[in-house]
C-alpha cells in the first residue's frame, strides 16, 4: 500500500561500521536484519531532522558553515532523487540512515562523514519516527473530520427519518436516523481528542542522547528541537533510547478507531441485508460474485469490519515484542515498524473509504420507518405515562410488561388496544395515553440532554456542523 | 485479590423485569448471566450514583423531598450493610443494580420503586464504571509516585555509582545508576500523564441516555454530573450507551504500565544473578526452592515480568468483544468488568510490592564499578576525542574501530595501549588522551542535555525529587 | 465459577524451604506469590500424583513399604476433608503442593517429609497441570459431543425447512435449516479432534525430571507412568520443567470452540431479531430489560459471543508470558493457571448453556421458507441450466446478470419472467427452466458430495447421528 | 520478503462478474478490495487447482477432451509466465483467481470460461491457502529439523561440555551442555508433531462447496480429492466455506515455534554478554554500531526474539477477524492471508538464520565450567545424599539450608567445608561426602530418565542423531 519507490535488496558496499570486524556479514544475516525495505519510508523525516542536526553542528562549531551549507544541499538533492524514484538504495547498508549518509558522502565527501557527530541511530531513528507520525497523526485527524462530516451530512439528509433504536439486536425505542449517526460522529471525535493527547508524548524531541548516554561534544538540544517544532526535548538519555511509548499509544489510537469502523461495518452489512433493507449502496461500492450473477456484496463494510483484527493484531504485536526488554536499545525494537507502517495504511484506507461510501450510500428512510410500529417499541412511553401520573416506576414497568404480555397473546400492537382494555391493568390510564404511544410522539418527547427528540437532535447536528466546518 | 465480602449464589426472588415472562429463568441462565459474583464490587459507586440521582428526581419533582431522603438514607444503610459483609447478595437478582434496588424496596417500600425513574442499567452501569475508574486512576496515579518515589530514592542513595550502560545487552558505555533509575522515572512518569489523559473521556456522566434514546421525563442532566463532580455530560444518548472506548484505555494505561514494570523486573532477574550480580534483593523478597536448599529466587520481579501478559490479554479479551458490536448496548459488553478488576488488581499489586521491592534492595556499586573498565566502553570517548581534533566523524569511528580490533588481538584494553600505540593508528591523539579514556571521565563528560554527567544527573535527580515531594 | 471450597489467605506457619532464610517473608509478598487461592482445584490430581510417587518410591526402596501406606492413607483423608470443605489452606504455604505435603506430615509424621523424595515443585505443578488437564479434555469433549447431538436434534426435528443460504449476509442460494445445522456439527467436530491432538502432547509424564536436571536416586519413571496411566515420559529433563506447550495448545482449543460459538450465537441474535425472525428461544433463556417492559433480549448468545474475547485474551496473556523465558523454569510460568482455569470454565459453561438453548429454541420454518423466494436466489440455478445446455459457464453468468437487471429494472423476481422475456436473452431457455427456478427444485439439485440437496443432508444427518449415538 | 515477482495496481478490464452492475467499481474501491497485490503468491496452487478439476469436468463430460488439453496447457504457459515475471497482472480483476480465468480466455478463448463451472471462488481461495499450506508445512517441517540437527551437532561437539543449568535465572544444579541443547531438539519435535496434526485437518478437499449449497452439476469431488493428493473430502459444503481453522491452526503452530526460538534467543543474548560470555558468535552473525566503534551486538537473536510478537499478533488478528461472523463465507476472511504470509515469512526465515547461527557460533566451554563450582550447586546432592542415609527429603533439605547459611556468613563453598564443620549439621555425613559435592559427580549421578548424567545425555543424542539422519 506503499506510496512510494521500491527498495531492491542488492550487492555490497562498506558498512558505516565495519571498522572493528574481521569477516564481511553473510548476505543472509544483511537480509535477516535489514530495515530499508520498508524504513525508505521514513526518508523525508530522517533528511529533516538531519539538516536541523547540521545546523546545530555549525552553530556549536562543530562543523563549519561550508560543511553545513554542503551537508543540507547534498541532503535535498537526495530528497529529490528519492521522491523521484532515482535514488538507489542498498540493503547491505541496512537502513535509511545509513543509505543516505553513505549516499550523502560519495556526494560532498568529508563533511558528509562528519554528519553523525554526536548523535547516534538509536536516537536518530527516534527522531524519524516521531516525525513520522506526527504528520501521520495530522493526516489521521483530518481523515476522521472527513469521516464525522459524511456522518453529518447524511444526517443533514436524513434528519427526519425515524428507524427503531436497538439493544441487544432487538427494537427497542424508535430514534432518529440523525440521531444514530451523530453517535459515530461522536466515537471519532473521541479518537481525534485521544490522538491529541498521544501527540504529546510524541512531539517531544529524542535527538542528542545518542547511543544511550547522552554526549560530550558540545550540542544544542533546544535548538534542535526549535528547528523541528519540537515543545520539549526528553529528559533522560536513557529513557529516551529505550522508549516506545509512543509507537504502543499510536498503535492504540488506531486500534480504538478501527474498531468504532467495525461497529458502523457491522451495521452497514445488516442494513444492506435483504431482512433489514435499510440502506443503499452505491453499485461503485459494492462488489458481485463469482458465481452467483445476482449478487451485490458489501464488501467494503466487511472488510472494514475484517481489518479491525490486523490493526488490534499489531499492536499485540509491539506489546509483545517490548515486554521484558531491558534497558535500552535492543534490537527487537525495529520491529516497531512495520506494524505501524502497516496499521496506518490499513485505518487511513479504512477511513478514505467510509467517507466515499457514507457519501454514496443512501438509507431507505421508509423501510426504516415502518419497521417503528412494531415491537411495542414505545411500551417505555407507557411506563413513563403512568410515572407522571405517580405510579412509582417499578409498578408502571410491571403493568407495561402485563399489557405487553396480553397484547402478544392476542398478536396486537399496544396501538391497536381500546382505552378499556388497557385499563384493566391499570384505572391510570386515559384516552391521552394514544398520543404517548405514537412514534412521532414517542421520539420527540426524548428532549433531555443527548436524546433523540428532533429539537435535540437538530441542535446536535448544527453544532457537529460548526465544528467540521460544514455549518 | 477483591478486598470484599464474597457472593454465593442462591435462591430466587423476583426478577425486577419480570413483568411479561411466562416462564421462570432456568437456572443454568442465572449462573450464567449474573454479574453480581464479580460487579457487586461497584457498590459504593452504584450506591453514591443512585443518591445522586435520587436529589435530582426529587429537585425535578419526579419524587418528593420524603421519598428522597428514604432513598437516601435507606442506601446509606445498604453501603453499610454491604461493607461489613452483612449484605445478603442474591444472584437472581443477576446484578449490583438490582440487589440494592431490591433490598432497599423491601427496605423503604414504594420509594425505592421510584428509583429507577428515567434511568436504566445501561446507562447505570456506565457510571457505575466511570466512577469507579476515576477512583481509581487516583489510587494508580498515587502508587506510580510511589513507585517513582522509591527510584528515585536509591538514586539518591546510588548517586556517585557508576555502572555499564548496555545496547543489545552488550556493554556500551559507563553510565551512572542513578541516571539508569531516573529512566524509570521517566516512564512511570509518562504512565501519570497517560492516565490523567484517559481520564479526560473517562469523567463524563453518561446518566440520562436512558436505555439508548433519551428520556421524556424532565431530568436535570447538569445537576447530577455536579453532584458527583463530572465536569461535563455526554452528548448522545445512542453513544452513551455503546461506548465502552473508557474501559479500552484503562486497559491500555494499564497494559503499559505493567509493561514498564516487566523491563525493571527483567533487569532485576538478570542483576540478582551470579554472573551479574548487581543487586541483592532482601531476604523476604525472594522465595526458596522446594529441593534446592542454597536457592534464593527473585520471585517476585519474575512474576511481576510475568503478568505484563495478563494486563495485556485483558486489553485484548476486551478489544475482540466490542469489535462489530452493533448499536447500541449488547450485553457482550458485560464482559468489560472482569478484565477491569482483574488488570487493575495486578497492576496495583505490582506497583506496591515494586515500592517495597526497591525499598528492600540494596545495588552492590562495588560490582557495577568492576564491570565498566573492561569492554572498551570508552571507545566512544577516544571518537569524539578525535573529532574534537576535527576528524570528521565517520573517520574517527574507523580509527577507534582499528584501535579496538589492534585490542582484541592483543587481548587488551583501551587503556593498556601506549601512546605510542595508538598513534600508529591517528597521529592526532595525544598524551591528554587518557584523561578521555578514564571511566569517570567518560561519566562526567555527558553534559549534553539529559546525559549522565554526574553534574546533570543531580539536577535531574533534584527536580525529580520536588516532584515528588521528597525534595 | 469454581466448583470447590474457598481459601482464606492466613497467617503464618514455617515455610518448607525457609532452611537457609534469615528473615521471614513479608506479608505483602506471600500476598503476591500465592497461588494457593486458585490452585487448591488441583488438589484431587497432586494427590493422585502423590500417590503414584510414594508406590514407585516404596517400591524402589527409597521409602519403607509401611510409609508408602502411611502416605496413601494420609492422602486419601486430605482429598476427602478438601472436597467436603474442612480443609484449612494456608496461604502461607504458598500452593496446593506445600498446603498438602505439610498437612500429610502433621498428620503422619516424618514419612510426609520423605514424600518430597526425587521430586520438585518444578515437576510436581507440570504432573498436577498435565493430570487435571488430560481429565477436563475429557469433559470439555463430553461437552462438545453434546452441542453436537442438540444440534443434530434440531436438524431432525427440522429436516425438511429450507431456508436463505447466506454469503455476505446477503441472500444467496437456498439450502435446508438443517445442512446450516449440520456445518455446526462439523465444526465442533474438528475441535474435537484437535483436542485429541493436543492431548497427545499432554498426556506424556513429567514427574522425574525433579528440579530440572533429573534426580541421581533410583526412581523409576515408566512405574509411575504406567500408575498414572501416562503413554509416555519426557525425555529432557530441562525441557520438561520449561516446558507449557501444552497449556498453551490447550487454550487455543479452546479459543477455536469459543470462536465457533462466537459465530453461532452471532447467527442466534441476528435470527431473534424482529428483522430475521427465524428463532423463538424460549423465555427461561432469554432476559428481560429493566426500563423497556417489552423486551425479550437474546442475552446468552450475546454473552457468548462475548466471551470469545475472554478465551483468546487467555491465550495472548500466556504466550506473552512465555516470550523470551529462559530455560528451565522461571515464576512467570506461574500465571498459566489462572488464564487456564478461566478459559476452561468459560468454555465449559458456554457448551453447556449452548446445548440447554439449542433444545429451548424453536426455529420459524415458516419465516425461514418465506424468505427464500426473493433476491433471485435461484440464479446460479438457472446459469448451471444453460451451462448443461452448452453455453460456457461465463456467458451464462453473463446473460444471468442481464436478466436479474432486467428483472430489477421491473421489480420482479426471476419466477415472475415469461418465457418470451427470458428467451430475449438467451435463446437456450426454454419451458423446462420454469422447475429449475423453483426454489425446492434447486435445494435438490444440490446432490454433489456435501451438498445440500434433501437426500445428502439427510444421510449426513443420519451419519452424524450415529457418531453421536442418537441414532 | 516474498520471492516473486511484483504486481502493480493498474488500470482496467472487464470485471467477470458485473452482468448486472450499472456503474463501473470505484477506482479507490477496487485499490481497497483488491487482493492480488499479495494472493498472486498462490498462483502456483491456484493453477494446480483448476487444472484437476479441468480433468474432473472432462472426466464428468462438462467439457470435451479438447476443452480439457486446452485449458491445462494455456494454464502452463501462464504458469511459466508468472513464474518468469513476464505475466501483467491487474487490478481490476483482483485477486490470482480471476487474472489467471482472464488471460486464460484471452488466450484459449470459449473453453477458458467454462473452467469455472461448477465451482466458486468461495472454495477455490479455500483449495488455493489448503495446498499452498500443505506445501508450506513440508517445506517448515525440513527447517525445523535443519534447525535441530545444528543443536544436536553442537551437542555433538559440546557433549562433555559442563555448565550450570538453571532456575528462575539462578544457577541451580550443574548440567551438560548437550543436555540443554537437547532441550531444544524436544522442543522444534514437538513443533513438527503439531504440525503434522495440524495438517490432518488442513489436507482436506474443500473444492465441490462451490459457493456455499454445494452444486446440482455432475461433478466428482473424489476424483479430483486424487488428483490434488487430498485423503479426505469436507463434509457439508456451508462449512466448507465458513472455515478458517486451518488458518488459525496453522498460524497457533507458527505462534509457538516463534515462541521457542524467542526463548533461545533470549538465552543466545544473554550468554553473548559480557556477563556470561558463553558464547560467541561468529562476526558474519553479528553486526556494529553506528557510533560505538566497539560494538559487537547480537542482532539476530535479538530480531528473532522480537519477531515473536510479530506471529503472535498475526494469530490473534486473524482470531478476532474470525470472532462473531455469521455463516458462510464474508469478505473478512480474505485478511487471513496476508497474516499467513507474514507470519510464513517470518518463521521461515528465523529458523533458517538460526541453523546458521548455531553453525557459526561457538560455545565457550571453559568459562562455562568456570561457572560451576560457585552458587551451591550441589546442595541437592548433599541433600540426596542425606535421604540414602534414610534422613527424611525435608529434613535433609533442612540440615543443607543450615549449611548454606553457614557457608554463606563465611563466604565459602561447601568443597570447602571440613568434615567436622559439615558433621556438626549432621552425624550422617561422612567423607564419602566429597564425591557427592564435586561437579562431574553432580552431573554423572543424575541417571535417571531424562536426567543429565553423561550417559544419559550421549544415548539421547544418539537416538537424535539417529532420527535426524545424522548419524
Amino acid at each position: 500500500m506503499a506510496d512510494q519507490t521500491h527498495c531492491p535488496k542488492q550487492q555490497c558496499s562498506g558498512k558505516l561500521w565495519g571498522g572493528r570486524f574481521a569477516e564481511q556479514t553473510a548476505a543472509s544475516v544483511e537480509s535477516f536484519t535489514e530495515s530499508i525495505s520498508y524504513d525508505w519510508r521514513l526518508y523525508r523525516h530522517d533528511i529533516m531532522g538531519s539538516k536541523a542536526h547540521a545546523k546545530m553542528l555549525a552553530k556549536q562549531g562543530l562543523i563549519s558553515g561550508e560543511e553545513r551549507d554542503a551537508i543540507i544541499s547534498g541532503l535535498t538533492e537526495i530528497e529529490q532523487e528519492i521522491r523521484d524514484g532515482r535514488f538507489q538504495f542498498r540493503v547491505e547498508l541496512e537502513d535509511i540512515h545509513m543509505n543516505i549518509e553513505k549516499a550523502l558522502t560519495e556526494r560532498i565527501g568529508a563533511a558528509g562523514e562528519k554528519l553523525h557527530t554526536a548523535r547516534s541511530r538509536n536516537d536518530q531513528v527516534a527522531l524519524d519516527i516521531r516525525l513520522y507520525l506526527r504528520d501521520e497523526a495530522a493526516e489521521l485527524d483530518r481523515l476522521l473530520a472527513e469521516v464525522q462530516r459524511a456522518f453529518a451530512r447524511q444526517a443533514r439528509v436524513n434528519l427526519g427519518v425515524i428507524m427503531p433504536g436497538y439493544t441487544h439486536m432487538q427494537r427497542a425505542q424508535p430514534v432518529l436516523l440523525a440521531h444514530h449517526l451523530l453517535a459515530y460522529v461522536e466515537m471519532f471525535g473521541r479518537d481525534r481528542e485521544r490522538l491529541a493527547d498521544c501527540l504529546k508524548r510524541l512531539n517531544v524531541l529524542p535527538l542528542g542522547a545518542a547511543a544511550l548516554a547522552g554526549t560530550g561534544l558540545p550540542i544544542d538540544r533546544e535548538f534542535v528541537a526549535k528547528e523541528l517544532g519540537f515543545p520539549a526535548i526528553t529528559a533522560n538519555s536513557m529513557d529516551t533510547t529505550a522508549d516506545r511509548d509512543f509507537a504502543l499509544e499510536f498503535l492504540f489510537c488506531l486500534s480504538v478507531t478501527q474498531l468504532h469502523l467495525s461497529r458502523m461495518a457491522e451495521e452497514f452489512v445488516l442494513w444492506a441485508s435483504k431482512e433489514f433493507g435499510f440502506i443503499s449502496i452505491g453499485d461503485q461500492y459494492c462488489t458481485g460474485s463469482s458465481i452467483m450473477p445476482q449478487k451485490k456484496n458489501p464488501d467494503i463494510p466487511e472488510l472494514i469490519r475484517g481489518k479491525s483484527g490486523r490493526v488490534a493484531g499489531a499492536l499485540v504485536s509491539l506489546l509483545m515484542t517490548m515486554k521484558g526488554l531491558p534497558m535500552t536499545y535492543n534490537r527487537d525494537m525495529q520491529e516497531d515498524k512495520e506494524q505501524l507502517f502497516d496499521a496506518l495504511d490499513t485505518v487511513k484506507a479504512s477511513l478514505s473509504i467510509t467517507a466515499e461510501l457514507l457519501a454514496n450510500s443512501s438509507f431507505n428512510g421508509g423501510r426504516m420507518r415502518d419497521a417503528t410500529p412494531g415491537g411495542f417499541m414505545t411500551a417505555t412511553d407507557l411506563a413513563d405515562y403512568l410515572v407522571k401520573k405517580n405510579l412509582p416506576f417499578r409498578q408502571a414497568h410491571r403493568v407495561v410488561g402485563e399489557i405487553v404480555a396480553f397484547c402478544q397473546q392476542r398478536d396486537a400492537e399496544l396501538t391497536e388496544l381500546s382505552l378499556a382494555e388497557m385499563r384493566q391493568f391499570s384505572a391510570l390510564i386515559d384516552d391521552d395515553v394514544f398520543a404517548v404511544l405514537s412514534v412521532e410522539g414517542s421520539v420527540n418527547s426524548r428532549v433531555s440532554a443527548g436524546g433523540t427528540a428532533g429539537a435535540k437532535v437538530a441542535e446536535a447536528l448544527a453544532r457537529a456542523e460548526q465544528q467540521l466546518g460544514i455549518a
